[in-house]
C-alpha cells in the first residue's frame, strides 16, 4: 500500500523536477540497503536490481530471478523482469527502449537520506551506460528523493502520531518509577520492557533507547544508560523513540528530583529549563513553509546563549520519518557537517524534531525534544509539548 | 571483544597485502551503514567518521563529539578525536600526519560486502584527499576486507556453531508438526515461535525466514510462506537460519509426505534427493585452500545435470558470517552477476554453504543446504548433514 502510494508520489515528484528517469540501483540489501529501497519493495532483494521510475509515469522493475515474485506482489510496477546470469542485457535493452536525456542516481554528497548508492555500483552502472552511450545524462537524484522521504503523506503521518502517542504513555510511566536510589539502566529497562510489552519497535539501536543521563557530569549524548544513580537534586534528562508500521518518534524529557524540604525546582534548574521552553516555542512560531532551517535554529541558539548559557553544540533539530534522523532539510547551524541542509526550504508536511539543550552546572542537563510537521501557514505540534519539569 | 580482536587482525591483513592505510568512511549508519562498520564499532555513528587503520599497528578514530565515548569504549583505538562542525580540519591534520603511500577505501564492483562506502561519500573523501595532495593515492580495500570478514576467528566460528545447532534442534522439532493440512504458514510461523523462545534473531527478513514450500508449483526461493496446504505425495524444503551473537546460520532440508499406504519416498524423489546428497558430498569432498569456487561448483553441477535435471539457477554456495550472505569468495558458476568471485581462491577459515537444487516434476523441489568450513586439507561439515530425506 505504502509503496505504491510513494511510487505514484515519485511520478509526480519527477514531473516537478523535470526529470525524466529515476534509477535506484542496489544489491544484497541486508548488507548495503539503499534507505530509499523501503519505498520501493516490501523485502530484501538480492543481487543486482534496477527500480526504474519515469516522468511519463512508468515503473519497471530488474531484479534476480527468485526475487521477482515478492517485487511483483507490490503491484507497483508495470513490470518485472528477472534475470539469471547478470543484469547488462535486460538493463540496457529497457534504457534504450526508454532512451532518458536525464538519469538520475541515488547519490548525494550533502544529504546521507539521499545517498544509497554504493561507489562500487556507481562504478557499475557507469560502465554499463558507457557501454549504450548514456554516461552523460547522469545527476544526482537528491531533490527527487529529498521530496519522497520529506512529504509525508496522511499515512505515513498517522504512523508517527501513533509513534508519539506510545512514546508520550511510556514517559508518563517511567516518571512513577523514577526515584532517588535507581539506576540509568534501571530506567531505561523499564521502559524498554513497556516497549516490548507493547510490541513496538525501538526508533534506533535498543543500546541507548532511551538514553538516559542523570546529574551533573554525565556521558554526552549518544551513550547508553549506565550504572550511575539517581540522586536528589539531579536534573535527569531522556532521550526516547518507538517505531509504528516503519515510523519513528523522537523525544527528549527533563525531570528533577526535589531535594529535601523542596516543593519546586530550585531557581537555577528553573531558569534552565524555562529557557529551554523558550527556545522551543520561540522557533516553533518562526517555522512556516519557504523559511530555512538556519534561521529557525538560530531564533533557539540566541535565546539560549541570551541567558547566559553555551550555546549548543548540535542542530536545534531534524526530519524524522523511518529513521529517528531522515530526510535532507535541517534546523541547523552553517556548520561544515552539515552541508547545506540548513539551506534547504521547508515544505508542507515535513516533520521535525525541536530540541534545543542547555548544562545547569552542577545539576545535569535541561533539553526538551518535540517533534513538529509544517503545516500551509506554519507548524502544528505532534507531541504535547513539556511546559513545566517533571517533578519526582 | 570482537571489535580488539577483529582490529588487530586487521593490522596483520594490512602487513601481509602491503596496504599503509585502511579507511572506513561513514555516517549515520542507521541510514547507510558500511557492513564492515561491525568489525570496527559496538554501536552506532552519527555524523562523518572516518576509522584509519595503518600497517604499522596504529588504530585512530575521528568521530563526533556525542559518539566519542561509546568509539572509546571499544579499547580498539590508540586515539579517539570527536568534532563539532566538520571532520576536515581533524582528517586532514592526522592524514598529512601519517603520510601513507597508499590509502585503501571500502569500494568494489564485483563484492557487496566490501563496497560499504557510498558514491557521495566517495566523493566527499577525494575533495579532502584532493586539497591535501593525496587523491592519487585511493586503492580499492577489497582485498582487506574481504579478509578481515572471510577469516574466521575462534569468536566467530563458535558463535556460528551455536546458530547451527539452533537450526538443527528447530528443523527437528517442526519435523513433528508438520502434516497433510497445515499450510505454509502455519508451519513458519511454528518456527518463529520456537526462535522466539529462543530468544534468537533471525539470520534473514522474518517475514521469509524460514521460506517455506510444498509440492509442485510453488513460489521461487527468497518468497515468503504462502496460505498453501501440504498434501500426501508432496516434496516440502525449507530455508531457514538465525543469528548468535550477531553470525548466522543458513540451511535448507527437504521432507516428504506419505501417500496412502507409502512407507518410504517413491522413486523418483528418491532419485532426486539422492542426487542432491550426491552433488553435496561430491563437492564437498573438493574443497581444500587453493580451489577456486567455480571448480567446486561444476562439481554439483554437472552431477544434476549427470542425473538428467536442469542446472540450478544460483550458485552452489555463499559465505556465511554476520550476513546469511557473507564474504567475497563464491562456490559459483562463471557468471556475470558473480564478477570475479568464483576466481577468488578458497581460504582456511572460511565458512561456506552448500545449497544445490533440483525440481522432482509434480512433486516439489529437493534441495538441501548444509554448512562447512574450510580446513587446512579439506573442509569439515559443521552442519550435520542430512542423508536421508525426512519423511512425515
Amino acid at each position: 500500500m505504502l509503496i505504491k502510494e510513494k511510487v505514484n508520489q515519485a511520478v509526480g515528484i519527477l514531473q516537478e523536477f523535470d526529470v525524466d528517469c529515476w534509477i535506484t540501483f542496489a544489491r544484497e540489501s541486508q548488507i548495503n540497503g539503499d534507505p530509499t529501497l523501503a519505498f520501493l519493495v516490501s523485502s530484501d532483494i538480492t543481487w543486482h536490481s534496477a527500480f526504474i521510475i519515469t516522468k511519463d509515469g512508468r515503473a519497471h522493475a530488474i531484479v534476480g530471478r527468485y526475487d521477482v515474485a515478492s517485487v511483483e506482489e507490490t503491484g507497483a510496477y508495470d513490470e518485472v523482469v528477472g534475470f539469471v546470469e547478470g543484469i547488462r542485457v535486460p538493463f540496457q535493452d529497457y534504457l534504450k527502449e526508454i532512451n532518458p536525456p536525464k538519469i538520475a542516481l541515488n547519490y548525494s554528497e550533502g544529504s546521507e537520506i539521499c545517498d544509497g548508492l554504493t561507489h562500487g555500483m556507481y562504478l557499475t552502472m557507469l560502465r554499463l551506460l558507457t557501454e549504450i552511450g548514456m554516461t552523460d545524462r547522469v545527476i544526482s537524484a537528491e531533490r527527487c528523493v529529498s521530496a519522497i522521504r520529506e512529504r509525508k503523506s496522511p499515512t505515513e503521518l498517522k504512523s508517527i502520531r501513533e509513534a508519539i502517542r506510545h512514546s508520550e504513555e511510556i514517559f508518563d510511566l517511567v516518571s512513577g518509577f523514577i526515584k532517588p536510589g535507581v539506576t540509568e539502566r534501571e530506567i531505561a529497562e523499564f521502559m524498554q520492557v513497556e516497549v516490548n510489552r507493547r510490541e513496538l519497535e525501538f526508533a534506533w539501536d535498543a543500546a541507548q533507547c532511551p538514553a538516559v543521563f542523570t546529574g551533573p557530569d554525565t556521558a554526552e549524548a549518544h551513550y547508553g544508560p549506565s550504572a550511575k544513580t539517581v540522586e536528589k537534586g539531579h536534573v535527569l534528562n531522556m532521550d526516547f523513540g518507538v517505531k509504528v508500521d516503519g515510523y519513528c518518534s523522537d523525544m527528549q524529557r527533563t525531570f528533577y528530583i526535589l531535594d529535601d524540604g523542596e516543593t519546586q525546582a530550585p531557581p537555577d534548574v528553573q531558569k534552565g529549563f524555562d529557557t529551554i521552553v523558550k527556545a522551543v516555542h520561540d522557533a516553533f512560531a518562526a517555522i512556516r513553509p519557504g523559511k530555512q532551517g538556519h534561521e529557525i535554529d538560530r531564533i533557539a541558539r540566541e535565546v539560549v546563549t541570551a541567558a547566559g548559557y553555551d550555546e549548543f553544540p548540535h542542530g536545534l533539530g531534524h526530519q524524522v520519518g523511518r529513521f529517528s534522523h531522515d530526510g535532507t532539510a535541517l534546523l541547523g547551524p552553517p556548520w561544515e557537517k552539515y552541508a547545506r541542509k540548513p539551506f534547504q526550504a521547508l515544505e508542507e508536511n515535513m516533520v521535525f524534531t525541536i530540541e534545543p539543550r542547555l548544562t545547569v552546572q552542577g545539576r545535569g542537563i535541561c533539553t526538551i525534544e518535540e517533534m513538529v510537521v509544517v503545516a500551509r501557514d506554519g507548524a502544528e505540534f505532534l507531541s504535547h509539548p513539556q511546559r513545566e519539569i517533571i517533578l519526582i
